[in-house]
């Protein structure tokens, strides 16, 4: 691998400096992070964990070849034992998650890692930044599917994401959310995602009739044939498609569907519906894409119009109405003591934590409890083990698994939170425990400051 | 490299079920192909072109290895012609572009392609991603700059951008733009960008006491240190580090800076100079960092809060107020002829074009003229050769070259626009001959018709 490539450097500079810092301390007992999110953005009910198979993917390849040890030593920002130190290093540790495509809410960790300091700490920037966006990705994908109430959406994002790697994971964690496939060719390869594909209007354009371009690509691609028909004027490319049917039918083809991208999708739909009716294309299928979100989605259906599936892109990957989540990795514990910070409006909870979920008997969420991990308790943990000694604890799911899961996970939501508009949130309440063990350190620290006699 | 990461397959589906279509009518005639942005976000009053370099690293290297057509075979969708054809392509065609770091307007072309058609349609998706995203970051970033009035600004954003291509596109992008530095080490490697780190929280929490943990990262990092001063109380802290540098200073070693990062940051960095000043640490510099923005950047700036530097992250890289620009990659002419399409909201302008640019004896943009790129106009011809037949045909500028023309086009600005309310927009205008071709264009395809006897 070229080392300005290698993932192992796509690190904030300050975790390397306080690893040198750590290790001229000799400091590597064990330590706990959690990954958790502060508050949820005012339009989400919910958010829908993601990113963890890429995460143990990361973690499980860590490592500092003498490529990328030589341009670290070149910084002269490191000494050469610490350089030396980091040859052997390995993600060696365990790790506690939610299964992908669950869904949580504010504070609650939806990852947690133990490990010796300096590789809990290494990994803090790139364990955020697949998870953050992960998570965001899929919390907007399946409020989109919420939205569209069975109907067939398609990721179709890749021009406007945010570079390569946010397309690749959107269209992962998308189809996680419900999606039934994405446009994205090397996603669809890695991840083995279906793959759906139309036709832009450049194609079109490029020959000199509509009907023309329709009945090469027909020729070409006769089974996977979605036409796109609003470059000139709709409702006409419709006519000329029931008549391009016409001609195909006596070689037994049949044009799978098309496309609506500009214009009052409802309406247009409605007539080209009528239009593709009446020339005998019942089985033509519309498909309607431009600028959708879970809103337009739902004004579509809730309007009945006759679209059959949706192509969702640059809203749905960008999170548009909320682009990141506010969340953090914090150091719950270090070396057999709970740990906090009281920073202005960001103080977090000490303790190697769990979430506790409990169901009624319809199977709907009705509260959670964050509690210490060996609090016992009756309800059900929702953190898994995935990783112990820096390898993987069980079989990883196929994405279809993790896609049910996801599908299971919306509908057991109370209703108000499957809905668009903000609802009541879930009840999540922190064990009394917890609450005395914070209490308990803060009073420990006011003991124990460290600057008193400078005032 | 691994087949499963090959560039080559970020692409949208239909690129290359178009091209299939394409090489079954035997079509590959010269195309043009020019990628604009349709509408301004609202609080956009410019555009910071961006990408370029990375583009055209993308188009020298385009090809179809013999694992990638192995794979794309499996597929069932092409044919075996198709694909034997794909062995040769490579992109040979010109690009004509805004040098990166230049403002731009609504509907003015920053990049053109001129390009056998199934060249240019093929990297319609990776091209659009690679521009859209670097663009959306250097707008933001310029944006903070303009508001930071000459502070320094650092990005900070890796943890929360939208993957690790945005990290590295955005740390470059808002180098471009102005700022200082980047956290992300990976970025600072490849691009040759400074590369700036503290401390986290839980490097302070790790220790037992705040003292503790300042001394030992001074002891490691000297001459690099900025101590976070805010885990548990921030005055407290600053008192901290005063009374350490009466220690430090024995060793002739000076405390470079202090960081805050919560609660009223100008109230605490007037608290903290004071304290600091007091302490005889008139030189150590507080760098504030937390939620910031442009917005936030102007009021602190206002406010003369005694703050030298940013950190500057996720509402950068993500350009959180306005996380996508309604960009677009559009066939303007085939085989000599123009195009246009004629969506409804959509339309587009035909014909191979070039901006021309109006500045005022001071230096300041007054107008641009979008016209045919032959038109003639004694004005300043934006568009550059960047490539020719496949290759580059101007030596590439170093990233410093790029942010100081990047300093000069905002300078350049009329005052309004680099002011971040919502100014007049700058007058731009589409040349007669524009129009008129536009007008022909569509009476033309009125005569032709190919849905005449359909109604």
């Amino acid at each position: 691998m070229n080392t300005l490539n290698d993932p192992v450097l796509l690190t904030d500079l300050y975790e390397l400096t306080m690893l040198q810092a750590y290790f001229d301390c000799g400091m590597n007992e064990t330590a706990t992070f959690e990954l958790f999110v502060r508050s949820l953005p005012a339009q989400r009910n919910f958010l829908m964990a993601a990113g963890l198979d890429p995460v143990l993917d990361y973690l499980s390849d860590l490592e500092f070849n003498p490529g990328v040890l030589g341009l670290l030593k070149r910084t002269g920002r490191f000494s050469d034992p610490f350089l030396h130190s980091l040859e052997s290093l390995r993600f060696t540790g365990s790790v506690h998650a939610l299964p992908e495509g669950s869904v949580f809410f504010a504070n609650e960790p939806v990852l947690r890692i133990t490990a010796p300091l300096r590789e809990a700490q290494l990994v803090e920037s790139r364990v955020m930044n697949l998870i953050h966006y992960s998570t965001l990705a899929a919390t907007k994908a399946a409020r989109c599917t919420l939205a569209a109430r069975g109907k067939s959406l398609l990721d179709f994002g890749l021009r406007r994401a945010h570079g390569s790697e946010a397309a690749m994971l959107s269209a992962r964690s998308s189809y996680i959310a419900g999606f039934d496939g994405t446009a994205t060719l090397l996603a669809g390869l890695r991840y083995e995602i279906p793959v759906f594909g139309t036709m832009a209007h450049s194609y079109v354009q490029a020959y000199d009739s509509e009907r023309e371009a329709f009945a090469a690509f027909m020729r070409s691609q006769p089974d996977n044939a979605t036409l796109l028909i609003d470059t000139y004027d709709t409702e006409r490319a419709a006519r000329i498609v029931v008549e391009l049917a016409g001609h195909l039918a006596a070689d037994g083809l049949a044009i799978r569907g098309v496309r609506l991208d500009s214009g009052d999708l409802a309406e247009h739909a409605r007539r080209v519906r009528r239009i593709l009716d009446e020339g005998g294309l019942a089985e033509t299928t519309i498909l309607a894409s431009g600028n959708l979100d879970e809103w337009r989605l739902r004004d579509l259906v809730r309007s009945d119009a006759p679209i059959d599936s949706f192509g969702v892109g640059t809203r749905m990957n960008t999170s548009a109405d909320a682009p990141y989540l506010d969340c953090a990795y914090k150091l719950t514990q270090y070396a057999g003591r709970p740990r906090r910070k009281r920073s202005e409006g960001k103080a977090t909870l000490p303790g190697v934590k769990q979430i506790f979920r409990r169901y009624d008997a319809a199977g709907t969420i009705r509260s959670d409890v964050i509690a210490l991990e060996d609090e016992p308790c009756s309800e059900v943990p929702l953190l898994q083990p995935v990783m112990r000694y820096g390898l993987r604890v069980r079989p990883t799911l196929s994405l279809n698994e993790v896609r049910q899961h996801a599908r299971r996970e919306m509908a057991s939501l109370p209703e108000g939170l499957q809905e668009l508009d903000p609802a009541d949130p879930l009840p999540v309440e922190t064990s009394a425990t917890i609450r005395e063990l914070a209490r308990r350190l803060d009073h420990e620290r006011e003991l124990m400051r460290d600057d008193r006699g400078l005032e």
